[in-house]
């Protein structure tokens, strides 16, 4: 089954608050991800919101990863969502359970653009 | 069941090839969709690719907004994501569906954050 995008959703629990609340780390993480997916970065946006949590999205020559986090939870929800053969989404889940050291992690994955060839 | 964020995935095909290849078009029905959610744009980045294709992303107070396309096939993956109860995600298909002109979409409706309470 032929397919464009490789999706993974990432859920994750009981994350050190500190780390969710970072946003140099979270900048710092994202950049770390993208080159461990070996993904090519267009550029990368993160904000920080009072009185705490960070957005960050870093845009790829590839799609996109972004964080979203909640210290106050200790959650943060993550998205790595790239094309092509070359780029590996999975290999982004080191640098980011070594960043935020969830306790619990869900993983989603879901492929983007599926192309049922003919007689399938 | 409470939840921290309602991520839309969707998938379109048939579109307009010239609307996917459209930067400027895309960037606005980027902020079309931002205002028809009600929710508030941190910042727009679009992306064009050679010789075909645009990424873009609309970070939001309340999230993010990401579509990547392949006019080539007629085809775009957009994840229209947002928290917080004044946002409604689901608006966003209007001003997508008339700029893009899909003949087929699919809705994938994701809970974000998924916060058991006690006893259930």
């Amino acid at each position: 089954m032929r397919y464009l995008g490789k999706h993974l959703i990432l859920e994750l629990w009981g994350c050190d608050p500190k780390a969710l609340d970072d946003q140099e780390g979270i900048e710092k993480m994202l950049v770390d991800s993208v080159n461990a997916c070996g993904a090519t970065l267009i550029c990368i946006k993160t904000h920080k919101f009072s009185p705490q949590g960070v957005t960050g999205v870093a845009v790829l020559a590839e799609s996109h990863i972004s964080i979203h986090t909640w210290p106050e939870l200790g959650y943060a929800a993550i998205d790595v969502f790239t094309c092509g053969s070359h780029v590996e989404p999975a290999n982004a889940l080191k640098p980011i359970r070594e960043f935020l050291k969830p306790k619990h992690l869900e993983v989603l994955d879901v492929k983007r653009g599926i192309i049922l060839e003919e007689g399938k």
